[in-house]
């Protein structure tokens, strides 16, 4: 038998029906190699405010039953260019945050071992530090993307140096980032202190504010993005809060004037020319989404940035 | 490798991670042989008012996540007496109702083939008539225990002989009930004509409906059904807006005055010493759910009836 | 062309098809002469908590699409024994407690010229002062039989005489109510005093409380209920909050404890040999309605009030 | 009695109460002539996913309440310039796709003898096969101005050559549309296979995408489709899809990146100075709509749709 | 100024106007002394499927607004009897299970020693633990009744000790609970294995199900439980899930087959003769409840055990 | 002890715990004085549709707990600048409009006494009337910077001169705003008759439309507004309805084709040179909101209307 390749065929199995794999793709147990894997981690336990994202991963796949093999944008058929999978959920304890974050690692190094990318859908953003470390192993410091609305460099909430909120302050102490290649976007919203930008600077990142967006438009925004994270090995990681509630009501920790879902996806595809690898997608909450509102533009965005890694894997195979 | 049993360790692995298979149960290609299959039918073209039962399966499925192995109103351990497994979904055309019911009743004779039983969950009544078919293939006619808030003995609706309202009609006029031994329990709600009634007896059924058990206790109910069907081998369908609308919001004809989901577990579990040949749970239709309630009273009853189905297999097994 | 009569046929017109007249019955303006006039009373001005059952009256229409002609319950045809028709909406001003009261008193006098018969889909509870004093018109002091979780006989609320929680005081002290003959049903849920009690009594109302429902049983709450309003001309109003909350969540005031639709529905049809004048189902708040769960409930208690009323004419009739 | 005009007094009638018609027009039967007719058709059989268009119409109406008589916008106050009504729904058979559709086409044109334009409120976007057959009897080829997530010129699925992905296919290989002046607006999200552009470009259409829109401006997307559809008379179809997922959640298969409401006002009241001859509005699906979201968007787009023909009425009538 | 008593007068200040303390008590700050404390303890970390109910105090908080100062059903006054007050939140660690489980020990214990007795409003049920203890420290070990959907008594999940399935084995280990004297009430649904039963009889429960209530009615029930707990100290742990989903969709671990709110209610009211020396309401989750179902339905519960409380120190003051 | 400023410590206390006043501050009691307070005003008896906004100011508090105390994009520690408070809710009666306006006159003066600026959270938009004559007691005519769908100066409804369609016509008619200096923003959507742009513009208002937003851009909009509100002290009222429906599905009479919620926060902000005497924020319904999208915004907006006047109050006490 041929291995299965691609979406099931949906001229003649309704994509609603069938067990949801992530846009309806093989999973990794019917393959023998794969080049791209989507896997999910269902884990919320280092959320601050609304929690829910444990659920995140099969609300977005129910949501990615609607992709569709040929992305246009792009002019990109990802699953042509490159064996995509579903590597289904990594367990993890919802009771011990230290013994997650090392489950969460662990797992991705093995993943690493079976596909060349990954992308992950989160669960809550705390799980950005594990990933980042794995990633890290393969490819040393790495430009870091980070579109949320909040700048999640926090030092400790509760006396916790490891939860949804200060991911990035632990990767940077880390060594993980390339601190001259970092970049938040999107970010908004009160913050505890002044402080808090300054502390964000000095870790590494410089900030696309969602303010700048509205005032200078997407394309000052992408220009100022890409100029800031080079042509580095990237790592991209979406807290789906960056987009606004309208957009994304399924969230923990919404603020008011962020994103809309086009001009997010425009920002991921500017990055066709970008070397993706490694992404999340994180902070969907089903629990207060409507409609599978923000389900379905974190499928258009995991759906993206599978199509930035199928393609430049494609271009590397052709380029031989 | 040995083959798996029973649903995933959920002290291992969270309920909430994870393909949702029906009470995380192996998935039928995962087995050599199954006792019981549970599959779905993604399908709701044959509904005269909300659609939507096409998300059942899935829907019942997410809310299945939180059953486990041990059912103790039945003293059984269902997934250690017999083999259950998830036959996942079939797939049918929803442009062409005469081409689905085919299609139905050839999988499901497929799917006899590979399980000794099936219990299915809907989509909507109309595939009740398949199921039916398939299983007079095997058993001859049967007695249908039919939990409903409706007849379903209607003739025709805009000239479609078969739609969700017919295929107790259509199964009596093909002689794949026993005249002798059906029943309605449930039913409740105005009627087109008092037609209706005498249609229905002279199709074969006795009613037990909702203000009998209302005005005569359950206990008093489940006596009179037990009576009606006797011993013979025993087809359930459950039209899941046999719950009062409270108990089951998501679903498409709801109508005042239902039965408790307490009541209707008692119910089916009160089936125990008989012989389940083959069982149904359909009309959840997701769109309509809230916090899964339906889903969960669905995935319930679908799990008694598989404890019925094992406690059968375990038995006979013992018996040698 | 003839008159139209009962609902439109559905295997001709879907039932989700067409404008919502309460169960696609013919509006008044297109027939000679009506048996029974349901109308609605979109006016929410006299609430205490949550407003909005402005709305309940197009929302109660919206789920009675899926009444159908023939009553099994209480083995009746109601549009077959008598002309029932939809009279739409009495306009009210929504900011004039006073002036609204007066116009709707003056409607439903009109309205009496037109139909025999009259029930009504409120809106609030105020409605029941004006309703009351239209029928007193022209039955002088009635049995008011009145299912609520609340006594409704509170003096004034902010100084205001007349709100959705004091009708049947003021109604008791116009003398619009047989004081020998009325009586609540379901009440339940904290009161501001023991006073209220008191007063309740004075005012000329027994009370069969929910507990009293949850102790002695369905039966012996109906006994005592139609002992108390003997076989006088008598008005039915109905709180839909008097149904537990789970049953009718799209409700202004709701109270933990109450009645099941079924319980509901089988005390209203225990009425069938007494001669229903007038009647009223209030507080459907469709904003906090899920499912139509609320509406569902409360058409069908609207089709059970519909039907005693035809069923007493078509006996009169029959009578000559 | 004078012929009723324009919508019910608001301030003598509340907007919620009533039986609702579009903009609380008066019915079709109530008119002697009409120039412009809004008209239902509540018919879902035709999707490939989430199913409940067939509730659109009345929830478009519901939503349609708020709608007043001058629309500033355009500087016109459409129902004093032509006579609007509601002509109801077009009742279909759900259970028979070829049926339905000549059902709708029979009806329409009916109704052309009623009204000199139509403006139609879906139900799925099958229906509008069957309205382009009814324009083209009077008209000859049209220009066709699609607003869609999707092209909807995909060939068959299951087989089926009518569902609501075909409907311009189909138009087109029958000669229905002007293939020198068809044009999508707002398409996005992954397709089938590259082919399907191609296709569709031989189909006749040319394509502003979303992506464009967000990229170029929204002025410059008008000034593209308006040159592209030149001045011939023109029939303009919006599924409400068209809109990103935050402003129209109640729809079948919603895709991220799309336009606001905002931006499709403004296209559509861009085209006052072009000869519309009919019009629809799909695709709204109650079942997923939150707080009317959708359902207010669809009523105002329906609302400047009756705006650009009554205004080119009026000035017709002006010219004499 | 006089100290405040009892709810604020709500025909001056409208019930939806305020801050909401429960009943719209006084807040603990207000008074001098206080005979019981209403108190909440936001915490979900120990939840093993749907988080949120560490939204759950000031949900129910809001839901009690509705709340009066006489009790009809138990013909007690509570607010006049007893010093009732609201003591705000506990705040806990939601990153650190061992921790938060001290910080609401030690808190009780303070509170213990401004108040005479403490509903505590949940809060995963996790939180039972550390109230038993403080409860144990003034009165030693206790009768526990404990309604729930589950037993409670597993030993460790993901190997945690300390979870909200965990509670009550943990106090039986402890010395907490009076091993002659406690009972379990309303459990349904599956469990691992039949195992869990015997562990938790010799934990030292006994058990009414929801399936006895079904079989033997609700006063066989009372009794049951009654004859077990006997007339020792209790303490009554409520967890939502005991009712019924239709009841108290607003819940993390769902089970179909649950009691109604009425029998909850008249099982608690049964107690009025017992020495309740503390009580707990858990595992509200608002992110999953409808129209303020669930919080209605916990609100009544948590104000009929302030009215046992209440009645009893009423009681012994009479007493002198 | 030191009296409490700014909000509770996130760090120490979670954001979800405790009872919520707004942005978590100070209640007013606690205080010896405040610079600016934030007051709710729980009334919506002056709507024309959809009622509910009774409930907006717990529920935007509830939304306000993720508010932080820096506000970047300002650059202003708002609560380090001036002691801001909660003064809880100014409590009216619901049942007679006339009385409710002049308590909410009486109530506000009051406070005015009490705190130098108030920022008010609706209720109704016919609360602006009130708030204004408090205003006007104190700074004369002021400038009125109205950000709303509708115009809110038309003159009667059902004959009443005060609901919350009027506020504007008769504060303009009462003298209470500058003529020359008042300008409504985002207003879109149909409207009775052009008559009322003409009465507008009598009143004294200039309009920034909806529609100029989209055609020229927020900068553009952002300076028509400015030059005509000039210098002068300034009220700025924000009917939360200015949001697109997608923005803010939880109000009473929504308008598609609206602003999003970061033009909203950008034009306020765009205010920091002007001198705000008082604010108000208005028609957050929360019954219609989902997932807190519309409080979420409506907090944001809170939130800088205090900063603009913490920022003012600092930089007049720096001024000495």
């Amino acid at each position: 038998m041929t291995e299965p390749i691609g979406p099931i065929d949906a001229s003649r199995v309704p994509r609603y029906a069938g067990i949801a794999t992530f846009a309806r793709l093989p999973r990794i147990e019917e393959v023998e190699r794969a080049d791209i894997a989507v896997v999910g981690v269902p884990f919320d336990s280092g959320v601050s405010f609304r929690p829910g994202a444990r659920f995140g991963p099969s609300h977005v796949r129910e949501a990615s039953r609607l992709l569709r093999p040929y992305n246009p944008a792009q002019d990109v058929s990802p699953f042509a260019e490159a064996q995509v999978v579903d590597a289904g959920d990594i367990a993890v304890n919802p009771f011990d945050l230290q013994e997650a974050v090392q489950d969460v690692e662990r797992a991705a190094r093995d993943l690493s071992g079976r596909a060349q990318r990954i992308v992950t859908i989160g669960g809550d953003h705390t799980i950005a530090l594990p990933l980042l470390r794995a990633v890290h192993a393969l490819h040393g410091p790495v430009a870091v993307l980070h579109f949320d609305a909040h700048l999640d460099t926090w030092d400790t909430y509760f006396g916790a140096p490891i939860t949804h909120g200060t991911p990035f302050r632990r990767a940077s102490e880390e060594g993980l980032i390339d601190l001259t290649a970092s970049c938040h976007v999107g970010t908004r919203g009160p913050l505890y202190a002044k402080q808090d930008l300054e502390d964000d600077e000095r870790l590494g990142f410089s900030i696309v504010t969602s303010e700048f967006v509205e005032e200078h438009g997407v394309e000052a925004a992408i220009e100022r993005m890409r100029a800031r994270i080079g042509d580095r090995p990237l790592y991209i990681s979406i807290d789906i809060d960056v987009l606004d509630p309208a957009h994304a009501p399924g969230t923990g920790t919404p603020e008011a004037g962020g994103l809309t879902s086009r001009e997010l996806l425009r920002m991921v595809r500017s990055l066709a020319d970008r070397d993706v690898v490694g992404a999340d997608v994180v902070e969907v909450a089903p629990a207060y989404d409507h409609a599978q509102l923000t389900a379905v533009a974190a499928s258009h965005v995991v759906y993206e940035l599978v199509t930035l890694m199928a393609a430049r894997i494609g271009r590397e195979r052709a380029a031989g």
